[in-house]
């Protein structure tokens, strides 16, 4: 996939350039987020992500609020894959010359109900002119505490490779409501797709079970994030094609019966991928979980860097990115 | 000045939303930057500024290293005006789809010059595809000793009303190299207007001899930040039309002798506004500081909220801003 050796190509090259900071971070560029030390018992994570009009949002079908909401919400999913708690964000909102005073209104009400869902407060911003379409830009500050910190490397050979929730409806949503479908009947998907819950306590939970040697929050879809996690630790992976957990209204929209390859390659999902040591027992966890989300063991880790999809017969998982045009979008 | 006056009412918008945030910071919304309490004996100050391709950079003579530089050093003059130091940044690129990869390593080089000038380091960001013009927004992290803080609210009717440095360059700059004229004359201004050096150093020592009852970065132009200034603490002042310390460059390019109208609406200076206690003695500090830059006394803060320029005759002084196409660009 040219496109995606672009980006971590991209990635390296801005590693390169900044590799010897006057003060180190204690984790650097390339995870969910930095992190640094400055209240004591704590790591301070930092992390921004940005939403632009035209490529992450579409305002034939979204409303200001949903903006407002998301943006914060990915944020947080990414505080939330270091295994830390949100505390303070700042916004940088990017307008065209003609904005509605309510449109403005709309987005921070959303960004306002999602700090108040994740327990965080908005602080600063800085409002600029964007001639041809609208950004927003967030910058997020959290806490974790050294032991539940939870990096995208961490893992060995033998570790299962485990995700949450049933993936596949943020891609119902994008495809049905960009084509003008009627999404009536896809509630679920439209939802996960507006509003993304971050998985904020299942990720410290499993931080606190000690469930979690590796982890990282599905943006670009499940496939590249396999590959994502995959690289950062060195190792590759076996993935059981049937064991990939399809959520309901995939099958409405699609008409398959079970779809795994649809699924592999939806993003925004906000799910969390992470790999827990040999005796981690999913079926015991996914009642447990204060989410009561359903946990589920896509395979295990390898010591050979390849990455398998198995199906009685074993092909290459292919990294397809979910959506061209988001696709150069990547978090460092 | 009803743009300006749209850009207060959109903060105060913002403001009413998000009035009751889960936590409470220690300064919130509408200050140079928002502080925290992360580190013992310190507020952690949390701000962030963005720059828009065609509004406020333009790569017909820009280059991209400056560009890097620039946009980092607003973010440091944010935390320069609260009497901070930088620590730690993270940025967002938002880039159209085909971007030259030397592009990105020169962007990069000049956010790495600035950080190590400024001695902060840059750990993370996130890359967006933004189809129609480029973006770069900075999120920075720094410290303030609470004996140092300096807020843009604080002083007292009779307070001195000061400036650092000499101002009007660049407004020259920018309008030499945008209508295309030989900027080889004023190379102070061009250098003052694609690189401009935050007042670091200055702003601590000045908060250190206790010098400081309240202070802004000039980013607007000096007549915009002396009306904020006064807005934020609920007195006017009287300005000393003859004492605004205008650059050489200005005579040079406007062919005026002394033009402080035109350096009233000159903005990026990145100088600071400050008012100091009645006993402040600006000879002294223009002497003793560590930059060695002229500090001059414009006049006085009153208790009567009107904002005089006197000269002989007296008239109000206008909130011009400096120029329409940034105009909307408002930190809070």
């Amino acid at each position: 996939m040219k496109r995606r050796e672009g980006e971590f190509a991209l990635i390296e090259r801005i590693r390169r350039i900044l590799k010897n900071p006057p003060q180190t971070p204690v984790i650097p560029l390339g995870d969910d987020c930095a992190a640094v030390n400055m209240t004591p018992g704590f790591h301070t994570l930092f992390t921004t992500d940005a939403m632009v009009e035209g490529v992450h949002f579409d305002l034939r079908y979204t409303d200001w609020e949903d903006v407002g909401w998301k943006v914060m919400a990915v944020n947080v999913s990414d505080i939330a894959a270091m295994g830390g708690r949100p505390a303070w964000g700042v916004v940088t909102l990017g307008i065209p010359g003609i904005c509605r005073p309510e449109a403005i209104d709309r987005l921070y009400s959303g960004m306002e109900k999602c700090s108040r869902t994740y327990q965080f407060s908005i602080i600063g911003g800085d409002t600029v002119h964007s001639p041809h379409a609208a950004f927003v830009s967030v910058a997020m500050l959290g806490e974790v505490e050294p032991n539940r910190l939870s990096r995208r490397s961490g893992a060995a050979a033998g570790d299962l490779l485990c995700v949450s929730g049933r993936l596949g409806g943020s891609r119902v949503a994008l495809e049905a409501l960009s084509s003008g479908a009627d999404a009536g009947p896809f509630p679920g998907s439209v939802r996960r797709f507006l509003r993304p819950e971050p998985r904020l306590l299942l990720a410290r939970w499993l931080a606190e079970q000690g469930a979690v040697t590796s982890m990282i929050d599905i943006s670009d879809g499940l496939a590249s994030e396999i590959h994502h996690l995959c690289r950062e630790n060195r190792l590759g992976c076996r993935v059981r094609r049937e064991a990939i957990p399809c959520a309901d209204e995939v099958k409405l929209w699609t008409g398959r019966d079970n779809d795994p390859e649809y699924v592999l390659n939806s993003g925004e999902e906000y799910e969390l991928l992470f790999t827990a040591p040999p005796s981690f027992n999913a079926a015991w966890a996914s009642r447990e979980n204060p989410e009561r989300l359903p946990l589920t063991v896509l395979g295990e880790m390898t010591a050979g860097k390849k990455i398998w999809l198995e199906n009685g017969s074993r092909d290459k998982l292919e990294q397809a990115g979910w959506d061209h045009f988001r696709s150069i979008k990547s978090g460092f």
